[in-house]
């Protein structure tokens, strides 16, 4: 991986150094439980090839002891003939990205060696009093021959100390990228700036780059992902439509907008938006800004009760406030 | 109107400068040829107070010659007796606002004395090459004694040094509030870092205080309104539910939620929201962030199109894009 940064991040013109992941399937996986049809599938992997993207997540590597393969879609667990079936060898610009939740893998044993598999980078979800675990598989995945992120979740409820200690372990360790997660959508753009800062100034300094996950609770998701690109964070997450978990992501159809390097297009994503998504939405698979999700984003809260609390179709939405406000 | 400006935004505490225009019925309006019901208005003028929202803008003060009054919802009108008949003599904290736009408003006749009228406050809209009219109207309402805002339209489309001598000319004028307005919902928050700099300089220099207003073309409207305020911008247009003309205006639950001067309170507005705003959506009115405003927005271009296409229901997002490029 490219650690080399841009020096200046204009409107008009690029830094090569910025790359896009699209999380579609494994943000958007948390929507339909992983029940993608395999048409979806591929012509996603066709789309982002077309469209300049630079990493395709296909989503979990999730311990199947912990998870039942028949209660979930195939990409909760991404078995390497399962991505092989859509990507052949992939020979493609494309990178193939799965992430691996700490505690709830088995690393050792689901994730061989990088010269017998087609995935290029594994992502380490990681609570921060997780991280020294996640150390230990950010190591095997090194020694692996993967690149590798770490993704630290719900900083938005970490309290400063912790987390300079956490970055601080995560410096010394061999990951390439370390990743500012707004996993409840809590962040305003300017809290957005200084802990890109943060991350950047512990990041750079041991060689690494910084990565961007943000959540459209409160309708700033992709506000949040071009600030932190224009303070130096160089790695992007979108999904299509934003599908993901609650309030869902950063649309890949803005990110692609907004970025001026010629090698993006947006047509292929917002073709594939006409043939997939739509037909998704009107079989009823909800995600989106919705008040629920902007309540639970501004009480820096899990989403968990809004998709409930939606799935439940009830719009009291002041009572909800207040439940939510008991439960704080 | 008070133009002390505060001498620090933090997200912590709050500047009592900062003030909050609801345009629900006026840019909402626009949606839906300003039919709103009585009891609408009525429980939207409560829920302004109740959420200590500082102005409510009622709606146009159109000329009756150029439109017909039977063609239109009244409050494309706002006569005086129609405001009076939701808020008597308005004894309450809550001011009222209309808008008037140059070349489209009889306004020597329609816009009566201050002291006889329930208004507090007249905003002038006009494009750049009408800023000589747009003064006259200024110079006619400040010695009718009423509060005077002018809202510069479709800035994105203007040079800047038409947009130099526009502000000068504006400066010069008894105005008290100059607005930045991102007409087409085009512009991203580094944009409006700048241009915000650039009014309240201006504005600063001669004891004016500058105003925003924003579109949610690329679910930016929220996002470029905060950091708006952040850097000294003081009137904050929002609208319930970012009720607005094609992808809408910045959300007064997202905005209310943010600022943290405890005389605003977001639950009524979400009360309201409860009650008639599912309501209007459910019964088809529609608003709001879609592909065909993000690519009208992305493309600086009046969003009509994207309108016109979304009422014929097409979906053929590429077909639009490259249209709407073959325009432009």
């Amino acid at each position: 991986m490219n650690t080399a940064s841009c020096s200046e991040r204009t409107l008009m013109d690029y830094c090569p150094d910025i790359k896009i992941v699209d999380c579609t399937m494994r943000d958007g996986g948390l929507v339909n439980n992983f029940a993608f049809t395999d048409e979806f599938v591929k012509d996603l992997y066709r789309a982002n090839i077309k469209a300049g993207v630079d990493y395709m997540e296909f989503g979990y590597k999730a311990s199947k002891e912990l998870f039942s393969p028949e209660e979930f879609g195939k990409w909760k667990f991404c078995n390497e003939e399962d991505i092989r079936a859509i990507v052949g060898e992939n020979d493609s610009p494309l990178k193939i990205s799965v992430m691996a939740d700490v505690g709830r893998c088995d690393y050792q044993k689901d994730i061989i060696s990088k010269k017998d598999s087609v995935i290029d980078l594994v992502r380490v979800a990681t609570y921060i009093h997780q991280i020294p675990a996640a150390v230990k598989m950010i190591e095997d995945f090194k020694n692996k021959g993967y690149e590798v992120t770490v993704n630290i979740m719900a900083v938005s409820k970490v309290n400063s100390d912790d987390l300079d200690a956490g970055l601080k372990l995560l410096a010394k360790s061999p990951v390439d990228v370390i990743y500012l997660v707004d996993s409840f959508g809590s962040f305003y753009p300017e809290q957005i700036t200084k802990l890109s800062e943060k991350y950047l100034d512990i990041a750079n300094a041991s060689g690494k780059i910084v990565g961007i996950h943000a959540h459209n609770n409160q309708q700033l998701a992709f506000a949040n992902t071009i600030e932190a690109c224009r303070v130096g964070v160089s790695l992007l997450d979108a999904t299509v439509s934003g599908m993901g978990r609650g309030a869902g992501n950063c649309y890949s159809e803005s990110l692609l907008s907004f970025l001026k390097n010629p090698k993006y297009d947006v047509t292929p994503i917002i073709r594939f938006v006409e043939k997939h998504m739509l037909k998704l939405k009107a079989e009823g698979t909800v995600w989106g800004y919705d008040i629920p999700y902007l309540m639970t984003g501004i009480l820096n809260c899990h989403p968990s009760a809004a998709i409930k609390f939606i799935k439940e179709n009830r719009t009291d939405y002041c009572n909800f406030f207040q439940e939510l406000m008991d439960v704080e």
